[in-house]
């Protein structure tokens, strides 16, 4: 069995390949070539990989499909860049800031669709995989509309919440494993397990990094702590302490989230302290996590093949300690 | 056999149902709705469902196929609209201009997508069509960029030119009347001829509305003549002019495309039938259309199966006598 960080280095090599694209028409292409090459984690089509040899021995269709499913999740970044007009991703300039917006717009458009390029090389249990992957990719986009409906609506609530991270990010992490398990030969429970894993891994991650953003330390995180605080982020902690505050509390939070001086951070600690939201979070986190390793759990395959999984989802949800 | 203007009945009916895209949320689907519902000709899906009559009675797979199709050309048309800086299409406000650049983006993405949840329902020749579509959505992206390239390049000549609208049009029609006869059960020779037909086809036509947006009566196009020439826009009959002029009209044309009054367009008539720009269009539309009807000619079905191609390309084709 292959670890996360073997699949990983291999996937690297496919995506600085610089004949994923064509060489012409260069302002079509040359923005593609530049974000697959700046790197991010490749945890999506490692994930694949890895539901692939949980299951079965490593094929092709099981790399087309992670080709698939990292252009997709390439394509989906350089929109979202656009209309959270982020300068920078992975440290580097986003291609909207590089080549400009025609360029962000068509580059993504045709990532896009070199991934439904890649999908279609899969030989077995195509209209399967390729319903699957649908389902998803609007899937994901519906979260990406719901979390900008959030930004400018005051009365989300945590399940909502819920809801939309796990379709803006934790879909993709189950399809990409599910995917790869129907690819080896899992059994319909089986692929539905390892989707409900990644699903719940996928939300217990993305909690957990919300809680981090606020209380995590910030030299192992290696950023500045109280970013989402002070971009007024909608995150679990704060929809909780909003949902939690009594009527003095409400009141400090209102006024919190209008002011913008060194203090905010501070204060808002102190008030997720004093409403309880920091201690909900952690236990939505430990939640949903025990959610995910149940699921691992009850997947039927020897324990060496969950060996892996269960050593990337314990370092993926205990990264602060 | 149904002719085309049936199946754009059928279609309307099809593409103004609200129930093709789900009611949440509605900031993802409320422009997709809107776009689809002020029409279209619906030129391309009634291709398919014609492409897959010649061969073999309809079945749901063309419907499918046809379905994808539209909204394959509809999201290209809300990005292009955005590229483009367009205010307007199909006389009504543009996704963008009506509901902002971040629906327009995160709208035309979902169309796409959309188009692959209906082609994954396809039942028939599933791979082979879904490949088709795929090397189709990727090169009008592609010739979306050479268009875009072609503004700002000097040197474009008439060779790339055709090869730009080609990408940018014709493939998409040539691709909608291939996948209905393949679903239809024709052969790969004739699959391969209807395609010709369908490039060819859609290439004399872009020819023949370059020249009619320049030569053509303006009461029968009910727009005004000379858009073109007053936008500078590279058409088969400035690159032609360009090409054929010689000293004396080189410097008027140079003259003419930095200038912006009254006279430009009837100075530039002057120059196109000068240079013999206007009798070479005419020659390449006739050239272009004979290809097209040869290739139907040579298909190997009834000509009672080809009457209504037939008759819809010398609609087309002919539209100014």
């Amino acid at each position: 069995m292959h670890k996360f960080t073997d699949f990983v280095q291999q996937l690297e090599q496919r995506f600085s390949d610089t004949g994923l694209f064509p060489e012409q028409p260069i302002g079509l292409y040359e923005p593609c070539r530049y974000l697959l090459g700046i790197g991010g984690k490749r945890v999506r089509p490692a994930l694949c990989l890895m539901g692939n040899e949980m299951f079965g021995p490593a094929g092709d269709d099981a790399m087309h499909a992670a080709t698939a499913i990292e252009l997709f999740h390439n394509f989906t970044l350089v929109h979202d860049d656009i209309m959270d007009k982020a300068p920078l991703r992975r440290g580097k300039e986003t291609i909207h800031a590089k080549y400009g917006l025609t360029a962000g717009i068509l580059s993504g458009d045709i990532l896009c669709i070199y991934a439904y390029e890649h999908l279609a090389k899969v030989k077995n249990h195509l209209p399967e995989i390729f319903k699957l992957f649908n389902k998803t990719a609007i899937e994901v986009c519906e979260g990406q509309q719901l979390d900008m409906d959030f930004e400018i609506r005051n009365d989300v609530t945590i399940d909502e919440y819920i809801h939309m991270i796990a379709l803006k990010t934790s879909v993709l992490l189950a399809c990409s494993l599910k995917i790869g398990a129907i690819l080896g030969g899992a059994s319909e429970d089986n692929a539905d397990k390892i989707y409900e894993f990644g699903k719940n891994l996928g939300i217990a991650f993305q909690l957990q990094d919300d809680y981090l953003d606020a209380f995590g330390e910030t030299d192992k995180l290696g950023k500045q702590n109280g970013g989402d605080i002070k971009a007024n982020k909608k995150t679990y902690l704060l929809l909780k302490a909003i949902e939690a505050a009594n009527n003095e509390q409400k009141a400090q939070l209102d006024k919190l989230l209008k002011t913008d001086n060194d203090n905010k951070i501070g204060d808002m600690l102190a008030l997720y302290t004093a409403t309880g939201a920091d201690k909900h979070c952690r236990q939505a986190v430990q939640s949903y996590s025990d959610m995910a390793f149940s699921n691992l759990e009850e997947i039927e395959v020897s324990d060496a093949h969950k060996q892996p999984l269960f050593e990337l989802a314990s370092y993926l949800l205990q990264r602060d300690k």
